[in-house]
């Protein structure tokens, strides 16, 4: 039975995120699952890279497609969006080796978390920014950040209900940019993450960002390894998984 | 009674444009009087400074409000902001003078329209962006583009329906900008736009993106005054009034 190996894009506001405990909601795999099902009499299977939550959104997470069928990837790929909602489409598809695991295979990702820092609401960003309306400062967000980067225990960034058995990630990059015009944007990358880790660690920063924590604070965070003393999981709508490194 | 100058911005997806022709359509003019009615018992008036079409969106549309209120322009910006839907806000607001025509008055007006030119749907873009899948030539298109600056008349663009005396427009700026990953931008400022006039001048360019038209027969287009002769109207989606200049 063949395996393809399948790039997706989708806006996470009207999914209750990758896949769901409960029955009957609309997950991206239970939508995939159901387009790839016209394709095959037989059984199909869908696993995914990151298992992104009720909200979040993906540029590029990457997905392995197991089902018997005769279709080319090239051919699947244009046959899948035709069936796919307009909130859900695969970028690119290619054969993928048998056993092919996109969860444990992937060597790194890149997040990104946007946040809309204007007094006003914004319409056109409000389905992918974080609104913010109290002034951020922005170079004391990039520099708690930087103290985010390398191998740590991120334990007090870690979200409940978590089955990771070690806390240790290794981030490469923690960068907050900050817009010229109230666009401020936290890019993560790393050898992986853990459940909510990403808006964990931006609630917090928000909190460098708005005074209310210390810049320096964050190395005796996470030698706390307590969730408790960090800052609260910023909203799903500012997050995208932007790409999955094999 | 007060008038205050309102600068909007919305996402225009889900209105009937700025105001329309049969009662009870979801409008963003009627949006915005059932809002402002909530600070006054007298009549409210809301003028626009363009009409734009259903599905065309707006950072920065200007409107003129009159209403019998003592609330001062920054707190009404705040309390309507509250009252309005998500899809809907005022991102500035002052007062105005009697009598203020956001419409007559406006001295130029900035269109921005973006087409998505990849060869497989973008989730993350369709609101916002027209999906173009075959290749465009931007430098063609850029190349015809700049015929049309200048004061010219732009009866060939103009959508049926319009009440427009003169066709006569100038145009101070037609750009189009080719982003490196499949994003490209058409920017048209000028004194006035006829109905339908950016829509129909990007459905003509596309054309000449897509290799069907000839970059240098714009001019011959114009001349002839003839509707049927340019493109098809691009679609509402991709279109942002920009900003209006006083």
């Amino acid at each position: 039975v063949p395996s393809f190996r399948l790039v997706l894009e989708y806006d996470g506001t009207d999914f209750a995120g990758w896949q769901s405990q409960a029955q009957g909601e609309r997950t991206v795999q239970a939508t995939l699952v159901a387009a790839l099902a016209e394709f095959t009499t037989g059984p199909v299977r869908v696993a995914g890279a990151g298992r992104t939550d009720a909200g979040v959104h993906a540029e590029g997470q990457v997905a392995a497609a197991t089902l018997d069928t005769r279709l080319d990837a090239a051919t699947l790929l244009r046959a899948l969006n035709a069936k796919l909602p307009p909130d859900l489409a695969v970028v690119a598809a290619a054969p993928a080796p048998d056993g092919f695991d996109p969860r444990r295979e992937a060597k790194g990702k890149l997040y990104r978390y946007a946040v809309w820092n204007g007094t006003e609401p914004s319409p056109l960003r409000r389905r992918r920014w974080h609104h913010v309306r109290e002034p951020l400062d922005v170079p004391a967000m990039r520099s708690a950040a930087a103290d985010l980067v390398g191998r740590r225990d991120f334990a007090s960034f870690q979200g409940a209900g978590s089955s990771a058995t070690s806390t240790l990630r290794t981030l490469t990059r923690a960068a907050v940019e900050g817009g010229a015009r109230g666009e401020v944007r936290f890019e993560l990358e790393g050898d992986g993450f853990l459940r909510h880790m990403v808006r964990n660690a931006v609630g917090t920063l928000l909190e460098v960002g708005l005074g209310r924590r210390d810049p320096g604070s964050l190395p005796a965070l996470l030698a706390a390894r307590d969730r408790s003393r960090a800052g609260p999981t910023a909203p799903a709508c500012g997050l995208t998984l932007v790409r999955v490194d094999y």
